[in-house]
């Protein structure tokens, strides 16, 4: 048999993205150029967010001078410009220029997850277009740091091309300009469903957009309380692995396993550790530097089992809330009944989230089957609805029937998790993977919304019944006050209007009033 | 405002993948057990098949003996043996312990596309039992090499545990046996399918798996016919981009254009290289390396222009073919009508890919909606099946409702790609992103076998017509040749049988022989 060495290669990180750029969301020009702009606008949103501004950002979308095609796939100029506390000039080229190099790796609530979305539309940019990008960053107002930068991809490295520092007064933030080969015609629509539903979830930012047709979209702050800026947290024990514990025992300096519990998870404290260290049968005043391997084991074995650690703080999480989330409904769909619940904290490998769920029912909601909006922290999910797991949630409560509702009902479900940690199934960040105390929370909240649902049907079904019966006493009334009449031979009908009247009244407000309890 | 200075951390291919495993299909304890196995046995068959070597491959999933618990989800023992062509003893730790280095880098038709399947079983068994991966392998068949592995996850890098080297007379392959956290319960069903439906489009290989239940699958070879070994090829010139001919210009030792041309590309001889220089207007005999960066740029645009490049070629790549697709849709579905169609090859960003498309209607099919079965370079897709670009085209196709199907026809449609490269859309392999002129390709191929579907269907209905009427002619001849004889006062009844019998015969048997035309 013919046999053929096997060449083996190693790559970097960007080379494998270049190789592979339909994982991070740049299949073609459409989508290439959706994905680049919401991972800038993201980058924005969560520089302004963590540093407690309030977001101002201008996204400009326009055809290249220099490109002759008048038809779309063409090149784009795009560019993205916020207020935001600015990239310290020596971090800047490594930001845009090197995959895995990032902010977003800790346990805080971001939408960046990666680290690498900004990186990914720079290189996309570079080999469609061979152009480098543009950078502009200022961290204090005053020194403004140009920079024009290509990637090498073959060593994950910036390459400087060229640099500037320009003094004058203004404010702190950041400015990125891509040249990027594009579909506008194809990615319009969804281009416009983000910033729509973006601005709709983020109602403390200022989001003005340029789109290629020159119209102006300006989604303007309309409140100025912002949301805390979520907190970094410690790990949950629950959670936690092998791996991470080896790697906690060799960098901490705790002398005892009690202090190392204590100082290194969330929430768990004096007692809790103590009782902890009983539960696996290890001294709690044993150093962790000492311990067995097979001791580590145990440990690790025993976070996952001991059922007394307090659920994970959500503290440090920005859930929308009713008031972001109802405005958001009656704002797009204008249902005629609508219920939202937020589900309590709960967590998954440690990593603490809250799911909300919101119903709309009737008003401007389609009836060509639920539709599903979908949210993670704060960030709209348009694409592979099919694939995530809120899908598979809503379509498995649907199918089931048990809440009669018809085919065509005009229902719409709003689903959003956030957390320290999404943990989505694709790079481009797309749809949330099937993690089970995720899909338990989003059962357990689009159930309470659907029996909310069946109430309010059953209730109107009823007022309905009641108002049918009344029409029926109301024109039969008459008619027997006019037998009666005649029956008894008196002068005049019974004064059946009054009560007539009084009747068709009372009962109508009562039931109204039961509706919308 | 409070300000807070943005920590950058630079991170590892492995660390990125630990954090974040849903990417690569490691969602969950079933799903991991699922990945797992798929990307060991996937491993195994490219080995084999890029050797020339028929695949015989053992695998065996059972509970790990120091695991209590008697519930899912536990520890299991994951074991693949196959009679590959063995590891070079010095890549094998490598080839499990590094994330991004691999053998599959490369233009061939083959199920691993990002080299790190394995590394992640590994990693995950890893980091959910603290267990090494052991590893054998021999190229010779007769020096064994075992290794019992780690991987540093922080630094990306394997940790030799433990290796020796034992010496006997057997025949070359690989043996790799790796503890992980998984729950066989809710993944059984899909590694059954897994196996079966990879059995079936590899009917040259031997299977066998003995299930964590004790019972034993065996798929044997029924065909020692094995495809070529997929060829690796050149880059088509209407997928090459900027940063592709930057490198290859670097690295060439070509000294003319036409020379680099006609070296370096899929089909490209020396009269198409010295067309294409005219049209991008550069002379064919200058050095590449003296092309200035603008004449480059105008270089690879005019790569993407030039439409007189001829078509990939097909030779570098592996279908299933009409008698493989066949036999599956029988063995599986035995189905009353079936057709396939299998498209010329065509390209997308200069990878060449041919689509396959078989339907299946009636017999054992489900009528619960059209059923997909999806399938890339020979791997079953299971998971995910709404983000794939076949699903969308399928849906669109049916719903359209051109071909008069009914809704709850019991109808499957199968697709297969196969193409150097598969652009998938998630590291765990599960779907394909839309690049347009798969899509293209794939639209085609389903409005195909619609089309004939139809047009059965049409016949069969005209069949089932005549079939009626033929039934009211028996039902009323005998009376018509009763109501004869008595009107001419006959003795005997005319000689209807024969006539029933001659014409009954003669029109069941064309129409059959038409519907299956």
């Amino acid at each position: 048999m013919p046999k053929t060495s096997t060449k083996f290669d190693q790559i970097t990180p960007s080379e494998f993205f270049y190789r592979n750029r339909d994982l991070a969301g740049f299949s073609n020009p459409a989508k290439a150029l959706y994905t680049a702009t919401r991972e800038l606008v993201e980058n924005s949103l969560d520089a302004c967010e963590s540093s407690g501004i309030l977001p101002k950002i201008n996204v400009r979308l326009i055809p290249t001078s220099d490109d002759e095609s008048k038809t779309d796939p063409r090149n784009y100029l795009l560019r993205v410009i916020d207020n935001g506390p600015g990239i310290d000039s020596k971090q800047a080229p490594y930001a845009f220029g090197r995959v895995f190099y990032g902010s977003k790796y800790s346990l805080r609530q971001a939408r960046g997850m990666f680290g690498m979305g900004g990186t990914m539309a720079v290189l996309y940019g570079q080999i469609t277009t061979s152009k480098p990008v543009s950078l502009i960053t200022s961290t204090n107002g005053k020194d403004f740091h140009k920079f024009s930068i290509l990637i090498d991809i073959q060593n994950n490295s910036p390459i400087v091309v060229d640099k500037d520092v320009i003094q004058h007064d203004g404010s702190s933030g950041t400015s990125i300009e891509i040249k990027l080969e594009g579909d506008a015609l194809r990615s319009s629509s969804k281009l416009h469903d983000y910033f729509r539903q973006t601005a709709l979830v983020t109602p403390y930012a200022e989001i003005s957009f340029l789109d290629p047709h020159g119209r102006f979209w300006f989604y303007s702050q309309s409140t100025n309380q912002m949301p805390k800026p979520p907190g970094e947290t410690k790990p949950h024990p629950h959670g936690f692995d092998f791996e991470a514990m080896r790697r906690l025992i060799g960098s901490s300096d705790d002398q005892t396993l009690q202090k190392l519990l204590m100082n290194n998870f969330h929430r768990v404290g004096p007692t809790t550790a103590l009782n902890f260290s009983k539960f696996v049968g290890i001294d709690s005043n044993s150093n962790p530097k000492d311990l067995s391997n097979s001791e580590i084991v145990n440990v690790v074995d025993y976070l996952h089992k001991f059922d007394s650690f307090l659920p994970p703080d959500s503290n440090c999480l920005s859930p929308l809330g009713s008031d972001i989330l109802n405005a958001g409904m009656m704002n797009e769909l204008n249902p005629e009944f609508s219920t939202i619940t937020i589900r309590p904290p709960s967590a998954y490998s440690g990593f603490p989230f809250i799911i909300e769920v919101g119903l709309a029912y009737g008003g401007k909601v389609s009836r060509n089957g639920v539709s599903l909006f979908r949210f993670a922290n704060r960030i709209p999910l348009l694409y592979d609805e099919g694939s995530d797991v809120a899908w598979q949630v809503v379509k498995e409560i649907i199918d089931r029937r048990n809440y009669k509702i018809p085919d065509n009902a005009p229902l719409a479900i709003i689903t959003h998790m956030c957390s320290t940690k999404i943990p989505y199934k694709s790079v481009g960040k797309e749809f949330i993977g099937e993690r089970p105390e995720v899909e338990r929370e989003l059962k357990n909240g689009v159930r309470e919304v659907m029996r909310q649902l069946r109430l309010y049907l059953s209730r109107k079904g009823s007022a309905e019944a009641v108002k049918r019966r009344q029409n029926i006493y109301l024109k039969y009334l008459p008619l027997i006050a006019e037998f009666s009449k005649e029956l008894s031979g008196a002068k005049k009908l019974p004064k059946y209007e009054s009560l007539m009247k009084q009747y068709s009244n009372s009962d109508n407000t009562n039931e109204e009033a039961d509706i919308n309890a």
